[in-house]
């Protein structure tokens, strides 16, 4: 297995030869020798940016040397001791921290090999390098002799292919020296390898079986059209309903669908595929068609949220990142939007960054409460990335810092007058409080405003009760009071009925991990291929067959009545949940803003039956199938496993299992 | 707010006037305009993948052109229609879907702009681009007129800095036709600006209050050295220890951590901080120290893991993706290493990539699942990543999709003949096991053995029961039974008890979201500041004072006895469990193996006490406090809020609130 072209501690850059004799005004020019600098220069500045050495070679030659004509050598006049010739060229723009060893420094020395200079492999040792990512000029001279030494001491060599360039006196030579580098082990890479080692922006972001199976369709020649739906098969506990979420991430993931060289080599390395198979799937895309319920539409277990319709390979290989991206999204939408609930008007903040699982999750987590009605994120990059408003205030770490806690505070005032909220919890919040009045008429005269204070532990109910009065007398009627500290929907509903005189909630851990119930029961699973319906009756675990269609049917005052799914190619009343918004592999619109999911979700959560909005399960939300869908499922000898009554016209679907309820929670 | 520079739908990448004229050798070079042929190709090939529009323009003149000196202009004769110098150079490899637009058609058609042609901005409607990427040569003529009518126009526009070059015929011309540019609201970018914008790699990727806090810092000019901890609070339910994970993330994140140009330019747009603020931020680096357990390391409530010093605004601002990072890996790594202890011997699998929250966590998890012990993922990017042993077997929808069960088994053997494992529960175990029973002598004549065949649903035990005897009889003792399906490390116990014949477990969803506590109560604390303590005392949450060692003592039969909890600088019997691994912003060695990481892991659990080992909690494992950080507790005033008895040392740390038991389980 090759380790990943991400850069990491034992790495080095070993640039050979980047000399202006080298370049097309020099002595010795090699032909689009300029190409490579620009990409030399982003190589070292990377390579700098992670503190990895960045090691310069460089030709340094007496006058005198034996490799020049006028002595009976091969080469023109080259690379003389201090010399211009023998300069490197200034675009390269070698960082400061550059490390540069000659070689040929000795009339007889013609060795073009970075190791016949001793000091080069003794700084390697010193520096704990184990992998050299070497590029420049020329590939057959210094760049090979350089590699084929590296790897006879055991290095692990990376040979920046779009970082070096041959002189081909025989127009072949480049790629000859390249074939045989690659068979002494050195790895082939280019720049954009290592700009995509990201785990998101990799195709084998996916499990290895899927690729396993695209290789037994591939075998078996098989390539119709295969539909495959994602749907929730229960609701988590105390759950009325889903709000559907990861749609964008979905296009642009299929969208971007690749693999690169870089991915297909590791898949070889696997010696688990063919080279023909490995050649068809290096030119694989997503060309289908996807419908799916806009983001922020509430829907319910049974109900395909997406359906994708493709090549049975492409539609296969999807399912991995797909559900990957569609459940987490889902699941945090719809647990925040239960926050929102509780809250009743109050502000919320996302603070899920430290505690949600990596880095992914906690940009989705933020944008998925946003989306379900949050006001604002602490998380700066969920912030630059989707423009969803920045707001946080302080660590305790601050206060502690500072030589008290009223200094602390002007600090913080002067540093950020515009948005002032302070923590007044880090000693005793009463006197954090009077501290905050005692300091309120002096920022005053400056021009700053206290906007709100802070509460993170202990009873916050009790605490903001003491901190109320003291503000309010205190004149600082204005002043906010915010609460956080591991809330949940829960919480914050028992704060807000418990009358606490607290404006608004910041929450993190448990909104971000779902915590109550971390992940949903939901699969992505072919429903059709080659024409026909395909379905399967496991024990305890059955799909409703067939390519479907959800239709939400409105009361006379505009609310949301009973959902029916049918089948995709029925026309029912009541407006299709599904849309389509991929075609052959492109999108069919514009993205949508998340002003316009919040809007969804709002008018959603309007026109649901309220006892669907309380935070303890309630008598589930009317989901019937239409007679044809009901016909498909007595066909595929569904019924008699899931015990439903072969009534007519819509069928109920029998409810889930019942939640148990989580305890008091808001009236509903 | 800008849009981040992750490229999207209605994207689109406009290509100036890059012709072989405008080159060295043609006839009216550009001054180092090679060097952005590689970079625009990269950029080309970048939209290509994303199948994002490539749009190139170019000059298109006739013999006659009015710009031309023979006709009065003041240009030399230059890409005239169908002539080699109107051509674009090879080199640019442009993909095959670009769209030319030509320009300067006509005698007395002199404008450079690309919308000069009325065809280009037909065809951003049609293609719904909203955002241009902007291209080529000159800067000032041809980049410029487009830029600027793009402006106009309403588009967004970004400048590709690294892909264009000016004419300069005016030394300055290029600088100041680039600052007009800006002027007009076109955002400079740089090609590795759109590498960067992956969440993991953002210095962005932290709560904006940590920036607001750094700068509170420099604008108080709080410069001395911080020391922080990272510990957890207390056990998740039913734990009787954790296992440290996540540090060689942390080591990586400290030695990248940068704000590029982009996120300084987003800070600045915030309009909440001053230049000189974000001039010093630009600069910043991790120069710190860092103290910590080795992953692997078993341990407990209390005590630090990873203690980081260094100027306080560093040791603030990586708060967040410190604590990101080691939260979710010992997260995963302490639930993991519970079903190891279930499994009692037998193979597990990591296959919860999708559920997993987001791309990072998948593969953090796959990581930490096989540091605590399992055999293998089914993660295909974790395994080329860290070269974990990758395994899994087919979905359904594969078996759905043949022409029958029989058909599916038989293509899938001569797909994989090397690991084949069954998935048999499709439609029922019994008759699928018959199948297999059936085929395995037509396999084993090709030189196929069945490796194995995995259920997924039902009564996985009562399955498991069925279908043994009837692999056994038909002479498939060497068959192995799998199992899956939302199993977690109680399941696995109750299975393994129950002697299911079973051999080996995937486990998914339970294990990567750590479903029964899916985040764990823990802090990075400032311990200590300008070389005084820093604590607070807080309702309900109190930190232990001081800069801390935690010294594990061993009994005689070289098993764990007890942990100690002491200050950093006393000397103390046992073994000090933070260890040097970073100083002055660099490692301080090698990293290690993930198999040096398991077998610490499985050290451990032989080490610790026994009933530990047992999935409900049991006796807390004694950790003590020294004597002289038991003098610092009583000095911070902590003791009266602990009710910790001040005895003599070591002193016992008082048990955390005992957790539940969670049912039955393996006995220890």
């Amino acid at each position: 297995m090759p380790l990943a072209a991400t850069l990491q501690s034992g790495d080095a850059l070993v640039i050979v030869d980047v000399q202006n004799d080298f370049l097309p005004a020099g002595a010795l020019p090699v032909p689009r020798a300029t190409e490579i600098l620009p990409v030399l220069r982003d190589y070292a500045a990377r390579f700098e940016r992670r503190r990895l050495p960045v090691l310069v070679v460089r030709d340094w030659h007496p006058a005198k040397h034996a490799s020049f004509r006028s002595r009976g050598g091969a080469w023109a006049e080259h690379c003389i001791q201090f010399s211009t010739g023998a300069e490197a060229p200034p675009v390269l723009e070698l960082p400061p921290g550059a490390i540069t060893f000659s070689t040929g420094t000795e009339v007889t020395d013609e060795s073009a090999s970075a190791f016949a200079n001793p000091g080069f492999e003794a700084k390697l040792k010193t520096l704990r390098v184990r992998r050299l990512f070497v590029g420049g000029l020329c590939a057959e001279y210094g760049v090979f002799e350089t590699v084929r030494d590296a790897r006879q001491r055991g290095f692990e060599v990376f040979l920046l292919r779009d970082a070096m360039r041959a002189l081909n006196l025989r127009p072949d030579a480049g790629s000859r020296v390249e074939g045989e580098m690659i068979r002494l082990g050195a790895v082939p890479l280019n720049a954009v390898d290592l700009c995509q080692r990201e785990p998101a922006a990799s195709a084998l972001l996916t499990d290895l079986f899927e690729v396993g199976m695209l290789r037994a369709y591939f075998d078996a020649g098989m390539k119709d059209t295969a539909v495959f739906e994602f749907a929730a098969r229960r609701l988590p506990p105390g759950r009325n309903f889903l709000v559907a979420a990861g749609l964008e991430q979905v296009l642009q993931f299929l969208e971007e669908l690749h693999f690169n060289d870089w991915e297909i080599e590791w898949l070889d390395r696997t010696r688990r595929f063919s080279p023909d198979f490995l050649a068809w799937l290096r030119g694989l895309r997503f060309t289908g068609d996807v419908d799916a319920m806009p983001e922020g539409t509430l829907f319910f277990p049974h109900e395909p949220v997406l359906r994708v319709t493709a090549p049975i390979a492409e539609a296969q290989l999807v399912e991995t990142r797909l559900t990957n991206l569609v459940h987490y999204s889902t699941l945090v939408a719809s647990k925040a939007v239960r926050a929102v609930l509780a809250a009743a008007g109050r502000p919320l903040v996302d603070v899920g960054l430290r505690r949600a699982h990596g880095a992914e999750a906690a940009v989705l987590a933020a944008r998925a409460c946003y989306l379900a009605g949050f006001s604002a994120t602490s998380n700066a990059l969920a912030a630059q990335h989707y423009g969803i408003p920045a707001a946080g205030t302080t660590a305790r770490s601050f206060v502690e810092a500072a030589v008290s806690e009223e200094d602390a505070f002007r600090r913080l005032a002067h540093s950020d007058p515009s948005d002032l909220v302070l923590l007044i919890d880090t000693y005793d919040a009463v006197a954090a409080a009077r501290t905050v009045v005692r300091l309120a008429p002096e920022l005053r005269a400056e021009g700053i405003t206290i906007q709100g204070v802070r509460l993170e532990s202990g009873d916050l109910a009790r605490q903001a009760r003491r901190v109320r009065p003291l503000l309010d007398e205190g004149g600082l009627r204005g002043v906010k009071i915010l609460a956080s500290g591991n809330l949940d929907e829960i919480a914050v509903a028992q704060l807000v009925r418990s009358g606490a005189p607290i404006d608004g909630f910041a929450l993190g851990s448990r909104v971000v991990t779902a915590a109550d119930g971390p992940y949903l029961e939901c699969d992505y699973k072919l429903q059709r291929y080659e024409g026909r319906r395909r379905t399967h009756r496991a024990e305890g675990e059955t799909t409703w067959p067939g390519v479907k269609q959800v239709f939400r049917e409105r009361n006379a005052a505009g609310g949301f009545d009973c959902d029916v799914v049918a089948l995709a190619d029925e026309a029912h009343q009541g407006e299709p949940l599904l849309l389509p918004v991929m075609r052959g592999g492109r999108r069919s619109g514009l993205g949508e803003s998340l002003a316009t999911l919040r809007d969804r979700v709002v008018r959603g959560m309007e026109s649901i039956p309220p006892r669907l909005r309380a935070l303890e399960s309630a008598e589930p939300y009317p989901v019937f199938m239409s007679e044809r869908l009901h016909t498909e499922c007595v066909a595929a000898g569904i019924f008699p496993a899931c015990e439903v009554p072969p009534v007519s016209p819509p069928v109920p679907i029998p409810p889930a299992v019942p939640a148990a309820p989580i305890g008091a929670c808001l009236a509903s």
